[in-house]
């Protein structure tokens, strides 16, 4: 049994921006970072939106933070406690990662007694728009009590203000605030009331953009004060009348009251939990792991919407631009995928969404068909900028190719929507415009082929595969065998197509001419050049000319670094020349496409590449683990594991690139823990139309007990050491 | 008329580096820097060899500097006076460049009188092997003066010492200096013998690497003492004997005296005057600076051998590694093949014997054909590096694609090759291997060529123009239409075999399938991609996406750069992403191909990037100022032909790249200075199998007069404001 819950007792100012991470709570429509009420700005609190964003001039474009409607603090005898200034006698916060509740535990000395706050709060699973909170004091001596509530407008952003204009108002003792966003004037609205169990005198203050309530208390020894606040977020984009809602959302739940609303809340997460929850016996710290890491993808799933997507950072700040990378489709998906067919269905149908945006791009590049974005935001439009890293010697901005080169992002979408056709055995997505998206990928690969004159050999040059570190290089293995796949899916999503609504079928026909394409399309898969392992070494070389790199140890190369935060890729980094990689990449591809491959090759390679790989991106590990599953080694993969499901757990994730702060969760690491135990050590994975297990269980692990859909239906997995076994359930 | 003299009077240390090439003399076996007799090391002295090269550890493989056999400096009253540390009281050197003579005079107060040094040198252009000097000295007063006159085997290198040991004896009244060298422990000879108008006390005196004679005299007022240097220099590659051959002529050089070697010497510069100067009556500044171009072209014509190109820096050091560029045979074949066809002869010969370094350097890359070194040394071994410049902020080598990517290389060489066929009418090249040449550089572009799978367009990616700030770039607009005409070269020669010796004939039918080669290079004609001028603009653009980079002024540019020395190009150079270049590139193909295009596409593309060019490399300003010229513009070509024409006299020149000193003479500056006088202004060119003349004299230009060879004969060329006149010359 494990107790779901996290905490860290004493007061560590250096933790304050891990602890954001680490201590998130969140409901796919919000995310609220691990800090304190007290918090401003410089110890970046967030209450992070998803899928709406803001740019001021130049700078990056990124998603909104919304009015802290938390902000609170006290002052006792006219002093002020507030962290990280006032350094506290007590101090701890937690976090239930079961339900989602974060709590926060402070005692101050003053006048020879102790005073104490504890806080409990959560973003509703049951009501995407509110957030909750209890807030407590206690003296030990008599004294002059203020507690300080409102709404902090002043709200921290890496590249804001975002908020032209913050109108701040009371009405009906509804507090409310009202941003008004630079580029496109949306509008951001957070309402705020309160509930106490004791009488005040109130003032209501603003300053600046901050509109605060000023309780006046004469406080009594011993006795606890206690104030509920109700705060509900919404957006213009949240309908006509969000502002209304948004009044009534606070009222209403006040009504129905803390304890309501809060049961409310944990009994979603328990339903959640009922088809999720891994359970692991023998060894509780993989359970405590895994399941926390599942949490924060419950965090950020986006419930809530019918089209939409999870960002690279989930919903715990600005960073990486809010924007949806290949993260989502490759290292995420399969979680939902399992547990939650409707939220990898919501994450898939923003790809089918953004179709209209990666054609556009395609365009601007001279390119058919579809290219999806790098960095994906509102409408696919690709937030990626040309200059991604600051060169830290000169502070120039540096030319960087992820947007332009990184062409495997299109292969990725087309990945996602047939392992969930696979997977749900549904073709609701294909009718719903993933035929489309197929076929437009497919088209985007094919006219990207180059030959050389004389040779019938299909290749593609100038790409960056998943290792960033090489740019710009010819037949990343990955990148050609990813295009192959496209275009093996193309073929198959056309022969699937009489299978579809005849609707559909006309409107495709229509709009392609599939007999040619046809045609192409099984030209290119018979001629597109998949680097082959070597006949002696059975190395399958990353990219034309990796073989001739410099061959170098990673401590060797870390001993060439003149600057902690000096990029090590691009033209001239420290790994560029040599033969060492920032994460899985000929690794990812034997990893998907195993079945290809003698267990000679996949473990040959596994063995190649480990010791050259720097593990420099958190979606590495999870890779390598898996492989190293399927090369029936599941002690190597063990430690991979850990490190993904303990990335946010452990905070030590790459905090900057460059000069960009790029701190975060991890939620594709997160999914990548999942798919390591479930699909890598569980072996659970589909043949022929049927679920089945290949286990290989690390050896402290006596049973692995979780459920899985597939077609449709709920099945139960077990796992021992000696036996698979799965059955489905019946409802 | 012109006085063919420069001078300096006073002295200037911080001129040294820079009058070291600007007075340097040469015969083309060697050249001598400039420098004073007493200078050692620190002040750069060279007497620099053609064709013979070193290379000492991971260093650059540089070409050797001889024994210094003209080491010379006096001691008056126990006093020693040496510039540069004994400021003199009077300074002058000056250079002779009609016959190629260098003299110094200066003069020192030394116990209330002055004592006065004056030396003329000449490297003999009738004997390769031989230096001779004349150091005479008078003083004030009477004097202990001693002459310290002997080798210096203490060289100046770059990359050295490249001597592992230096053997130093006298014998016969003879010195003599052996150095061995460390790769290929080749010897370089320097022998000494003296002669002098005064009797004295000799002492021999071995001082590390310094072989002196010490000639004690008691020095009357007034008198002037005169001494006579006689200084071969062979190597170990001049044949069995090269040692007693060494000895000899110092001995028969002696023998037959200072003013009959003197003679000799400057008859053969007549006789190469009679050919090649060029007459300008009314600027005689022009006049001045172009037939100083041509000196410098003399100085280093390699008339000693059958087979041997020039270094882009001439034999003024060791500089850009005594390597062959494309500058021979862009730039500087011209002179040669317009006044001395031997030579341009023995040029192109270079690189028909260095085909089979072309071939192997092709194969390295997985090419077939010809892929001539970019910095070509003995047999075509490509001494270019793969880290050709120093990242000045970090001091890391930075990876640059000169050597890689540079394609256009082996189209120059096919261009000389095709030229020299046109002006002399001569097929000896051909049948001496030329044909090979051209069809192996047609092979290798046939083999690069590449195209997108769906298009019967086949183009030329990941290369790098002449404009070295913008690499890897794709369709190059010079690099794919010199492509084109390599084809078009192949073609030609096919169809000219039967006109060569039948022998040759059937040794190429062996060798190649011309059939099958003449169908591909005509397929390979009609779709090879030449960027067309655009429909509206009537700009080429220089590659793809050249047109989308940022638009910047050329000033404005300049306010980037953070350190003096930091490399504008590569990945993030501050000139990389921009519109700026380095040096002509479209603009030189229009020059070569100007037939091709209307007045108006010539006029906007020059109007277009001259103020986009930086012309930071020697080779720019010709190839803008002929192409003004075809554009009537001889006003704007004037100040460019000016600047051309002065590089070595203004030394104005680049003397770093990043943290590399490449000073040293710019030959294909000279060459380009004599283009434009003569292609350009005198508009001296052919068509159809005859010489004409399109003139364009600037304004000030009364008269051009000059020789050129054609098809074998000689013409007189006489251009005036309102008339050109050709005639043969009958002999």
């Amino acid at each position: 049994m494990i107790n779901w819950r996290i905490e860290e007792i004493g007061f560590d100012p250096e933790q304050i921006t891990t602890n954001g991470n680490k201590f998130l709570v969140g409901n796919g429509y919000l995310g609220i970072r691990g800090t304190l009420q007290e918090y401003e700005k410089t110890e970046f609190p967030a209450i992070n939106l998803a899928g709406i964003y803001d740019q001021v001039g130049d700078a990056w474009r990124e998603p909104l933070n919304a009015p802290n409607g938390l902000y609170t603090y006290v002052t006792f005898n006219d002093k002020q406690f507030c962290l990280p200034m006032d350094m506290p006698a007590d101090h701890s916060i937690s976090l239930n990662y079961r339900h989602g509740i974060f709590t926060r535990d402070t005692s101050w000395y003053c006048d020879g007694g102790a005073i104490t706050v504890n806080a409990e709060r959560f973003a509703s699973m049951d009501e995407k728009h509110l957030i909750v909170m209890k807030y407590s004091f206690q003296s030990e001596i008599d004294g002059e009590l203020q507690i300080h509530t409102g709404i902090d407008g002043e709200v921290w952003d890496i590249n804001g203000p975002h908020y032209d204009e913050m109108l701040l108002s009371v009405e009906n003792n509804i507090a409310k605030a009202i941003g008004i966003t630079h580029e496109s004037k949306d509008q951001v609205i957070v309402c705020e009331s309160i509930h106490t169990n004791f009488t005040y005198v109130e003032q209501i203050i603003t300053e600046g953009r901050k509109l605060i309530r000023c309780l006046n208390i004469s406080a009594k020894a011993g006795k606890t004060y206690q104030l509920y606040k109700y705060i509900s977020v919404y957006t213009s984009k949240d309908g006509m009348d969000f502002d209304l809602q948004a009044c009534n959302l606070v009222s209403n739940s006040k009504y129905l009251g803390y304890l309501e609303v809060r049961n409310k809340h944990i009994a979603v997460w328990e339903e959640k939990w009922s088809v999720s929850e891994v359970f692991i016996e023998g060894d509780d710290a993989s359970m405590e792991a895994l399941n926390y890491s599942t949490y924060h993808l419950h965090c950020i799933a986006p419930r809530h919407a019918d089209s939409l997507s999870i960002a690279a950072r989930g919903l715990s700040g600005q960073t990486y631009k809010g924007a949806v990378f290949w993260d989502t489709e490759m290292f995420m998906l399969d979680f939902f995928l399992f547990t939650e067919p409707a939220v990898a269905k919501t994450l898939l149908k923003y790809r089918i969404d953004t179709l209209e945006g990666a054609k556009k791009k395609a365009k601007h590049y001279g390119y058919e068909g579809a290219f999806y974005a790098w960095e994906s935001q509102e409408g696919g439009y690709d937030a990626c900028s040309d200059y991604n890293v600051t060169d830290v010697f000169t502070g120039r901005q540096m030319r960087t190719y992820f947007k332009d080169k990184q062409i495997h992002i299109s292969a990725a979408v087309v990945y996602g929507i047939m392992r969930y056709v696979d997977y749900t055995g549904n073709y609701d997505l294909l009718t719903e415009g993933g035929i489309e998206v197929i076929l437009e990928c497919a088209n985007f690969y094919y006219d990207l082929l180059v030959k050389k004159v004389h040779l019938e050999r299909y290749e593609l040059h100038d790409v960056i595969g998943p290792d960033e570190y090489h740019e710009r290089v010819n037949n990343n293995a990955y990148t050609n065998r990813m295009a192959k796949y496209t275009i093996e899916s193309a073929i198959r999503a056309i022969k699937l197509l009489p299978k579809l609504d005849e609707n559909v079928q006309s409107k495709v026909r229509e709009q392609y001419k599939l007999d040619m394409l046809l045609i192409l399309y099984q030209d290119v898969n018979s001629n597109l050049y998949i680097p082959k392992p070597g006949s002696e070494t059975g190395i399958i070389e990353q990219f034309d000319g990796y073989e001739k790199l410099e061959e170098v140890g990673l401590e060797e190369l870390r001993g060439r670094i003149l600057h902690e935060k000096e990029y090590w890729g691009g033209a001239y980094g420290i790994a560029s020349h040599t033969k060492i990689i920032k994460q899985a990449d000929v690794v990812t591809m034997l990893n998907l496409f195993s079945g290809e491959y003698s267990d000679e090759v996949l473990l040959k390679n596994w063995e190649y590449y480990e010791p050259r790989t720097e593990h420099g991106s958190s979606l590495s590990a999870c890779m390598y683990a898996m492989l190293a599953c399927k090369c029936n080694m599941p002690e190597k993969a063990f430690p991979l594991f850990l490190k993904s499901a303990t990335s946010d757990l452990s905070g030590h994730g790459k905090q900057w690139a460059g000069l960009i702060y790029i701190g975060g969760t991890h939620p594709a690491s997160s999914g990548g823990a999942y798919m390591t135990a479930v699909e890598g050590f569980a072996g659970i994975h589909h043949e022929n139309g049927k679920l089945v297990a290949r286990p290989v269980l690390p050896k402290n692990w006596s049973r692995l007990r979780c459920k899985v859909y597939y077609q449709g239906e709920l099945h139960q997995v077990e796992i021992t050491q000696d036996q698979a076994k799965i059955s489905k359930i019946n409802n």
